[in-house]
């Protein structure tokens, strides 16, 4: 599996060197690399409780995307899914605790017990005050001595985190954290594996299946199940929960394991707040990737008892980015749709000379069918004829109803019309030419100077200039001369429809994808539609 | 491919209530289920401009998770990948647009185009003002008349946001608008094709291969190339945004696409800040998903000239979380390691009575080698007597360099011995029990108290319990009645390591994976050197 690094022994020290430059002078590490990785904050004045975190990397923003103001404030890194040395985690508590001490948050993992264990108690020896929490939220297997810690660990870091910025003494802080640990439950599921950079992906999730009660480090889930819709998937895990929760306020954490998609997240979040269980949910964090498992197409769900205190703490600003702010869980609110979404049919009113000068357009148009239907089939599909002589029949079937004597609506009109009968781009443009013809009449526009104003926004909503072989190249010089009469204008479209034959390159629209050869010799159908107008209503 | 989803139909109405449930009142929806599906802040007043943008779904957070204070009044959501309706547009223009009009913000792609085109026809026919700005950032195939609007449509959203935001007027906005896109640079790479839900997988990339220059809807990229590094990679992209833009300052938007991890991410981060270009690079925005392309394992970047206005456009906050503040970039801060990670070798001395109870220990447990590892080999690995034999030898060889006269120093010279002597589990948790023991020494424990506070902080860390067959066994209820005598010690050691061979479960430690049908009958082999340990220590 290809990824995005250099290699994979400098992985993590570039990635946190990554982090550290965008951090805007907000973090630095220390000058241990390669092995020793600890990212701390640089607005650390040692002057309260520090809190030192950390464990294997591959679950980022966990955990040095969480140092900083009013959360952690070092992150000791191992390396993937491989908890650090003493020596690291010594360096770390070190690096930060003043007199008030330091709490280690711990996730239950042998390996990481031991290796901050151990370096809190050599940190002891320098005389530090060091306590050691260790988060176990995991409930996948009811019966383990030792469950493991995942998700659920934010919780800790936050709250942990709030108390220790407000200047909470060590025992005050610990307290909290031990609290936080014993309310907060946790499950994971996932439809496919992780993969470990540098390795082969580990094929164990058949496709349909899920795994319920997994790892963050690509362990095996503690049951596999047929995945059948989100909603099943929440109740499943809400049901594991459920078992060790007692009802009452709750805030819950919804992390993205790794590659599940916004969309995914969401429709999960919808699933977890209507569910039974969801009624007693306040507050929620997330969805976000906070503790993620790589690329894991997957994702966890933490509870915890919402009590004033919690509440207080998760809800204090924090400088990490990574962290997202506690919201408020609500109904959907949904809003009345606004007038005015069909449009309204306008008065129709008499002018015959009005009517007479449409019908014949759009006659002209019926006419051209075939011919333009035949132009079209050397670039497109052949229908331009069609779909315009359709829209002309329509049309000129609705004269009566029109607004003929107010020629503002009557544009207007006559865009709607063409927007509903035609369909396709064409219609949508000329639609938006006729509408736009409107406007500009409305405000005071002669007719020549308001059908310039619609061709520029056919231009700029269209995007087709002139020269890129469409109706534009007719149209354009057409209305530039029409101040000048229907005779010049018709001559100006018949030498622009007749220059698209020669334009070997469609920049806008379907013939763009068309070969250069395909279109040489051949006028542009739109091109020559507009052509054939202008002739045909300058002769008359 | 399984996806967290009830059903194909449901998936972008189902996730936009989930963000709204989630959102803490923040956003609402218009009431026009299942085919309009249009997301409105709800702080909003109709008394600035409005910014109305949107487009096909699948590009989480954009566009609904940039609705609020300081970005989007309202998110127009097609279905997966396609456009929404003219009336759905038109639907969020007339639900949010005021006196100062409104703004459409669009990315070049004919149905947006067209849609959102017609739409603000249809607006501005009720007499609404409405301006409609395209954005064309993706420099992938640069001769292509229209370029796709991807990440960079991001800067337009913030900075238009800001300025609407702070009161501007439409020409204001708009000008602002057009500005950022013409500054605005992008490109896309890929590892891997993203999957469309409901669809299978499109397997187009080969493993180790990338595409360069691609769109967000799973089109092709314009280039295949070979992938090597990360460094190459933003290398290749770097060259083609470096010709169309000029020197100086710049802001980046580095962006995932959706399942690149948070490793990978800052790698390529920092690859782009150390890049020849990276100096130019004042301001970041991201690493983060903003425009991702559901799960699609790549990334791109965007680039903007960094002018005063579009700095402090983007400096300011925002309301919604999904956009990441922007960041000034700076090196890697690197602090000097802290003093004390190695542990100062205790000045010697001597206490012939403590250096002859040390050897006799050291004796004990090297002549129970054979025996312990015969046990270790029913539970484990076979070797629990050579380890603990081996740190014997090593420590009865340094007694003369420890200082013997001191115990808590001498306990804790001896728990720095193990650590670095047994190495694994067994040796951290004994080096954690002796500095454990010092720690209490030295604050005036007597001798039996500071070996029940070793006792328990090897429970704390290493999590087991009595009954969980391990060495704790024998040890806890032997220091239990250390103050009666070894003989008194002995006896219990004895008794608590013989329990272990009726023990079926082991709780903590390697011996948990083993059956319980290999265990019964067996001491635990670190039990057992407790009790021999104890038991010829007190018949000597």
């Amino acid at each position: 599996m290809t990824q995005f690094m250099n290699s994979r022994d400098t992985l993590v020290t570039e990635a946190l060197d990554g982090l550290i430059r965008a951090s805007g002078g907000k973090l630095a590490r220390l000058d241990g690399y390669p092995h020793i990785r600890v990212v701390v904050r640089t607005d650390w004045e040692r002057d309260r409780v520090a809190l030192v975190s950390g464990g294997g990397s591959g679950h980022e923003p966990a955990h040095a995307g969480f140092v900083g103001r009013g959360m952690l404030t070092a992150a000791v890194c191992g390396d993937v899914f491989a908890s650090p040395s003493v020596e690291a985690v010594l360096a770390g508590i070190l690096a930060v605790t003043g007199p008030a001490g330091c709490l280690l948050i711990v996730k239950n993992y042998t390996g990481d017990r031991l290796n901050f264990g151990l370096a809190a108690e050599r940190a002891r020896a320098f005389g530090l005050r060091v306590e050691m929490v260790i988060v176990d939220d995991d409930v996948a297997l009811p019966d383990l001595p030792q469950p493991r810690g995942i998700a659920g660990t934010l919780f800790v870091h936050k709250i942990a985190g709030a108390l220790a910025e407000g200047g909470g003494d060590l025992e005050t802080v610990a307290a909290a954290a031990r609290q936080t640990i014993a309310g907060t439950v946790s499950i994971g599921m996932s439809l496919d594996t992780c993969t470990i950079p540098g390795s082969p992906k580990t094929e164990r999730i058949e496709p349909g299946q899920s795994e319920l009660g997994l790892g963050i480090h690509g362990e095996a889930g503690a049951e596999r199940m047929r995945f059948s819709t989100a909603r099943h998937a929440i109740e499943a895990m809400l049901a594991r929960l459920a078992a060790r929760t007692r009802p009452g306020p709750k805030v819950a954490l919804i992390n993205n394991l790794g590659a599940t998609t916004g969309l995914e997240m969401s429709v999960l979040t919808g699933e977890l707040l209507a569910s039974a269980v969801g009624g007693d949910i306040r507050c929620l964090v997330g969805p976000a990737p906070m503790m993620t498992s790589l690329d894991m197409h997957g994702f966890s769900l933490s509870l915890l008892p919402l009590t004033p205190e919690a509440e207080a703490a998760l809800r204090l600003p924090v400088a990490p980015h990574a962290w997202p702010p506690l919201s408020d869980v609500g109904e959907v609110a949904v809003r009345a749709m606004p007038d005015g979404l069909t449009p309204l049919k306008p008065k129709p009113s008499r002018d015959n000379r009005t009517a007479a000068f449409l019908a014949r357009c759009c006659d002209i148009l019926i006419a051209a069918e075939a011919d333009l239907n035949a132009l079209d089939a050397r670039s497109g599909d052949g229908d331009t004829g069609s779909t315009l002589a359709s829209a002309a029949r329509s049309l000129k079937a609705s004269i009566s109803s029109l607004p003929l004597a107010d020629l503002t609506q009557l544009y207007r009109a006559i865009g709607n019309e063409l927007s509903q009968t035609m369909g396709g781009s064409s219609g949508v443009l000329l639609a938006i030419f006729f509408s736009a013809v409107g406007d500009a009449a409305a405000s005071g526009h002669t007719m020549s100077d308001a059908l310039r104003a619609g061709l520029a926004r056919v231009q700029e909503v269209g995007g087709a200039r002139p020269g890129d072989r469409t109706m534009i190249d007719a149209l354009a010089p057409s209305l530039a001369v029409l101040a000048d009469g229907l005779s010049a204008s018709a001559a100006a479209a018949r030498a622009g429809a007749d220059a698209t034959a020669r334009m070997s390159r469609a920049g806008a629209g379907r013939a763009s994808y068309i070969s250069e050869a395909q279109l040489i010799g051949h006028n542009d159908p739109g091109a020559e539609a507009v052509a054939r107008l202008f002739e045909q209503l300058a002769s008359a």
